[in-house]
């Protein structure tokens, strides 16, 4: 990793065990929860991963001023909703992925219906954790913010057009479209969130946004490029696999060399975005870069 | 249907149609939202069906002497939980239920991976509406208990012990610990919902909170019964069924006459917990006898 990158990497090694042990304690034992859905729950949001979301939501309070502690429900709520809808895409009526991360997926490990209700219960949580814990006079937007990033009309619509695009002839209009929805606007709501939370001005808010749809489609764009040259080493699970089931990529539509210039101008972008809040933002401009260059 | 349940069948007929529309108004269509999710969506959500939680969530606001509007956003999200978990639990993977209410399931017609997408969107969509349209000093509080109601110590975890209870023999106590949480909780968190919108003290909602964990259990009992006994034309399902899979029932574990029994005695309970609500309550009271007496 190069030095550019250092003030994320850094904040993520200062706040990862924080927001892992947040997580943990926010899905507590409760006789009324079943011993097996539990570990279930355990198994899929504590898995191993970069816990990107809830760094994004973090850092975006800290460039806003704000103490982590503030939005650190904000944090573990977008990390619930990402963790449920990997175990959902996972499944096999969805992508059918028996491996996720080295392991074996949620259904693999605790079969389907499990899976699903580990899922749904993860997705509820995460509303009310936001509910419960953020103060009063936020709490009902970042539930309304998150609703709209998790509903029909973003993370679950991307995913349905992600699944109906497979070995279909697409755009770059439509793999835009998907990934927008899909994989970007949980990105942003994140950085929305922390922001929220720390209660900064809109125009900050809209700063962090735009920031968060340009870093966005860069880490759609290095992971399409992951998948196209990586080894099945590097990222743990088998790679090439986008292009076997036909699913649009961006280096499939684009070429590698202009999707790599892509990402490059992009994050360019995105650190222009950042520009006015100062030093407190190094770390998400760090991340733009780590997301750029990142290798897995 | 006997005269007692008139005023809950006039309020029914009243406000069924409100609420149906409120419901399609609450899932308009979206550029960004995939048309055939679209139509998912509104073909789960607005499945013939009684309207039992929002009917519920209204009439407790009217009980505590609000206008039927400032409960609407409520009535409309429970619905939405109710409506996604009743997509989910037909699943393959689960109830495998091809048939609804006399019409194709959601996975029967849309497919697996539509049906798994569709739950998943009313749930978000279910918060994001309490959150938006709820007057903001109470969003938070009713986004705080539909998350806890429709989570893994509640619906989830219900659903998951039922499903773990399928062909195992059972206790009473096993039973109803399902029932509280599988089917109870949405009913319970529907009341307090109403009580809440309205601005209701703590003794109402608590009053209409116990209200709804008894007609709760004597809805659960008739149903059972209605299973036990009732015909495939009456219910627009197999009857039978749960007693051929090997579930737990009140019938099976209590027979049929101390199960008629106990459904009477909660019921007169249900009616003591309303009495010092007065006439504005008489539409629940109704209810009341209406479950204890319903055919199908």
């Amino acid at each position: 990793m190069t030095s550019l990158s250092a003030p994320f990497t850094d904040f993520a090694a200062r706040v990862r065990q924080r927001v892992d042990d947040a997580l943990a304690a926010a899905l507590p034992a409760d006789p009324d929860c079943p011993a097996l859905l539990h570990e279930a729950m355990l198994y899929s949001l504590l898995a191993p991963g970069k816990r990107l979301r809830p760094l994004l939501v973090l850092m975006a309070a800290e460039a806003c001023g704000s103490e982590l502690s503030v939005a650190m429900p904000a944090a573990c709520a977008v990390e619930m909703i990402h963790a449920y809808s990997l175990v959902h895409d996972d499944l096999p009526a969805m992508d059918d992925d028996a491996m996720r991360r080295g392991r074996p997926s949620c259904h693999a490990k605790f079969g389907e219906a499990t899976a699903i209700l580990v899922g749904d219960a993860l997705q509820a949580r995460a509303f009310e954790l936001l509910a419960r814990e953020m103060a009063p006079a936020v709490a009902a937007t970042c539930c309304a913010e998150l609703g709209a990033a998790a509903g029909a009309s973003a993370l679950v619509g991307g995913q349905c057009d992600d699944l109906a695009a497979e070995g279909q002839d697409g755009t770059l209009e439509q793999l835009q479209a998907i990934h927008r929805r899909k994989t970007g606007a949980l990105i942003r709501v994140s950085l929305r969130l922390g922001a929220i939370a720390a209660g900064a001005p809109t125009d900050a808010t809209e700063r962090l946004d735009r920031y968060g749809q340009r870093v966005g489609v860069v880490f759609q764009i290095t992971d399409d490029l992951l998948d196209h040259e990586g080894s099945a080493e590097d990222l743990g699970k088998a790679t090439q696999k986008d292009a076997k089931r036909g699913k649009l990529t961006y280096p499939g539509l684009l070429g590698v060399e202009a999707s790599r210039e892509q990402a490059r101008q992009l994050t360019l972008e995105a650190l222009a975005d950042l520009a006015p809040l100062g030093p407190p933002a190094k770390p998400l401009c760090a991340l733009a870069q780590f997301v750029l260059e990142r290798r897995r």
